[in-house]
């Protein structure tokens, strides 16, 4: 059997390495010769996440073809989300819960996608269905993907197969309270003191042009707003000297707080008064915008903007 | 909720009406209002099928436009294969034993993908995972679609799968020799005597480009091989017009005895010795080269004249 090695996307996060692992580690029972790898090193939540539950980070590759030509993906399938030479290479497996865009193969293959919060979700159905059973510390991490991926099951992408997921995959882990572990785990994820303003505003950030607009959009995750608010002039000169060098019309930075599932908006650019239309809201004399309830930029963010710029174009 | 269209692609066969039904009958035990249709009338062998089971035909749309946004698709993905309006439409779900390609989406969806020899088996899969019973009926169209496939478990895509689901379904249908029942069906698929050379040489006809040639492979099941070479002359002198008429170099025509699993190869257009390399044989003096064992053009018949075209090009 040739080896064949199991990546999540780049830039990962725990999702991406936890279903990795757990997919590796499913598919080993089928006879198939795994092993999970990485696409970059572990960011902080997840590396809090290997250690609570005693597992060694994958390796980290860029390329796959020089071990192997077959290759499983977990939680992207789009190519530029990719390893390097994915287009060298033959996928037989793909479990991802994203759109499918731009993924196409000159063969069959397995692929398996449902519209839940989390790829792991899908993989402990997996587990499941074919009688495997999940070893304690896969379970584990499994769980911690759902809680990172769901904001502890308060972002508007949580289905309930996500939580019935995240109640069994806490109990054969062995954790009895999965919120406070959560929180441990959203509170690891977010030390923003060590971050440069360069580096915040660019930590998951994203391109799109809506209504004609270049838009950047940003988020960043912190346990307390005041750890970004003392520090707003640093980051709202960043943010202007990168829009300038990128051409943004906007950009965008959304800082959610995971313990209360609140966010603010800072934004630099015009036209400001139309994403005060958006979101029904106004901008503080800082160009601070509060935002209650908001987590989910894919959800609660791009769709408003895009109606109202759209309608201002 | 709102109602969904399920359907197979376009020329439908026996998996593409099969896997419609036995799909949206499944749905519909999770809440969907799902109705099976199909892109076109079903051919003589699913009619036999139905028949034999007393199913009614599905409904043949070619837009879902008029009644409804939402689809589900088995048994194929490429949108060109698909109904009118696919690019209006969204996809919620997809069951399909090809390759992916050209398949784009806004949203994540569900799809499920194997690399097995027919649709149906997959749905069988999912039934069992679900925990949901399937009617006799559909049972009976499901191992029907398998048999038809596969060509009785004979073909080089069958999986073990296939052959389990095929077992399993005969079993739940109450047929108790699929084998006999399987060559009644094959045998009702392949009348012949009631079609014009033209019709024959574009059933199941399908363009390429392999090593700088235009070919066009057609593929004609029968359960005798004479039914075909007394009407020889009259076979090649249709291919030879359509070959002049759509600038094809080369015309083939599988001939597959659906009881023996030996086909024939007709061939007009050059390189003819070229085709007789790839498969290390020879043409008699009309043209017809004996194929043993071969049944499958996607598995059998391209590859090794893709390999010849390409070596001589």
């Amino acid at each position: 059997m040739t080896k064949e090695l199991v990546f999540g996307h780049q830039n990962p996060d725990t999702d991406a390495i936890a279903a990795a692992i757990a997919l590796a580690y499913l598919e080993k029972q089928d006879g198939y010769d795994t092993e999970a790898v990485a696409l970059g090193p572990v960011n902080p939540e997840t590396q809090f996440v290997l250690d609570y539950f005693g597992v060694k980070a994958p390796r980290v590759v860029d390329h796959a073809k020089p071990e192997t030509d077959l290759v499983m993906l977990v939680d992207h399938n789009e190519p530029q989300q990719s390893i390097a030479d994915i287009a060298d290479l033959t996928v037989t497996h793909v479990v991802d819960h994203h759109r499918i865009n731009g993924f196409d193969t000159s063969k069959p293959l397995y692929y398996r996608a449902a519209p839940y919060g989390c790829c792991s979700t899908i993989i402990t159905q997996m587990f499941s269905e074919e009688g495997v059973t999940i070893p304690k510390e896969i379970a584990g991490l499994m769980m911690s993907a759902i809680i990172s991926d769901t904001l502890l099951l308060k972002s508007p992408t949580t289905t309930d197969v996500d939580r019935d997921a995240l109640q069994a995959l806490a109990e054969i882990a062995g954790v009895d309270n999965y919120e406070d572990y959560g929180v441990q785990m959203l509170k690891a994820g977010t030390n923003v003191d060590a971050k440069s303003a360069e580096e915040l505003i660019d930590s998951d950030a994203k391109s799109f042009t809506l209504g004609g607009k270049n838009v950047r959009i940003d988020q960043i995750n912190v346990v307390d707003l005041e750890d970004i608010n003392k520090r707003l002039a640093e980051i709202k000169q960043a943010m202007e000297s990168e829009a300038q060098n990128e051409n943004y019309d906007l950009f965008l930075v959304l800082v959610t707080n995971v313990l209360t599932s609140n966010s603010e908006l800072i934004t630099v650019g015009e036209p400001k008064d139309v994403v005060a239309q958006a979101f029904n809201n106004q901008f503080d004399e800082n160009d601070v915008m509060n935002l209650p309830g908001v987590v989910s930029r894919k959800k609660q963010v791009v769709p408003p903007l895009t109606t109202q710029l759209e309608a201002n174009n």
